[in-house]
């Protein structure tokens, strides 16, 4: 068995969602790993990962809006407000996102399902440049 | 260090929570390691996986109840209502459980703490064949 | 490739949120192994896991009292009320949230971010010993 393990950066345009399949899939495929575990990590507290439905852009448009319902901009009971009314939700939407997803790699292949894809959320209202660690390991 | 990868088929009944410890489990034992590390991946968007209490079946209705209240059926505030009004808080839930789980491998046992089980939570409201990926890596 | 793991208990005081970046730390420093990945595992359904902001004690605090307005204490809809009123909610506040982490190791150090801090909250009000498991591989 053996790992292979790359950084790659997303500019993001603020508040959005982010198809990163294709980066995550070409770092498999520079692995040449054909059987094995993919961890995709995103080295941040107010942008996150998640899988999701990849076959209509509404859905994704749909989980951030719900995801602003949950946990409002400006939300005046927060109390960490340092970094502006859009620094704490970000937080809370990334706590019940996820920091990493691990997808099985199988023929060479990252195994998401026909419509799954793997989305990095940005969280904050303005653009940030975003940092995921990719890491695969099998045979 | 090896590993082992298969995959398994849950037919569900619809909306309702599914324990999947015994198939993963079977997985670890087939496996023959001793010590490492498995993950469940669960190939869909609007079915999910979370570890939860087994010993009271009240603990898996009231989840249940509790996501269908965060992400209610039908919520007209949704524009992805292609696949009908169940589709969209389907995937909502599954955003905040969990597409795959980590659990290590001690004594070749699956470390599962005492009322810890493994659920794939289907959120549809038909029955569905749902597919899920068991890879165990460790010696 | 090798493999390295460790269990270790966290006092806790009751519901409240704990850092366990330096007991996660150490276990990846006396693994010996420079590239890898680090999973940390929780062995209960009433605690659970997050990576969040650790620069200031505020957002922490804010992570709390918005899982408590999610999933409030005593919440009458509920039906297992056997363990008390706080056990319900905190199976839910575990379930949105993690049971595990998994970091990327490289140089032999645990790739969290500038701002990332691993935490285990505890969602029971009384005070539990709460068990964890870290499991590094790699080289």
């Amino acid at each position: 068995m053996r790992q292979h393990q790359e950084e790659f950066r997303i500019a993001t345009n603020g508040r959005g969602i982010y198809e990163v399949s294709d980066e995550v899939r070409s770092v498999v495929d520079r692995s040449g790993l054909t059987v094995g575990l993919c961890t995709a990590y995103c080295m941040h507290t107010s942008a996150s990962l998640v899988i999701q439905e990849n076959a209509d852009p509404t859905a994704a448009a749909d989980l951030l809006a719900w995801l602003e319902r949950l946990a409002p901009g400006g939300d005046q009971r927060s109390s960490h407000t340092s970094e502006g009314p859009d620094d704490m939700p970000s937080h809370l939407r990334s706590a019940i996102t996820r920091t990493s997803e691990t997808i099985p790699v199988a023929d060479g292949n990252l195994m998401l399902g026909s419509y799954q894809g793997i989305y990095l959320l940005e969280h904050r209202d303005v653009a940030h440049t975003r940092i995921l660690i990719v890491h695969v390991l099998g045979e």
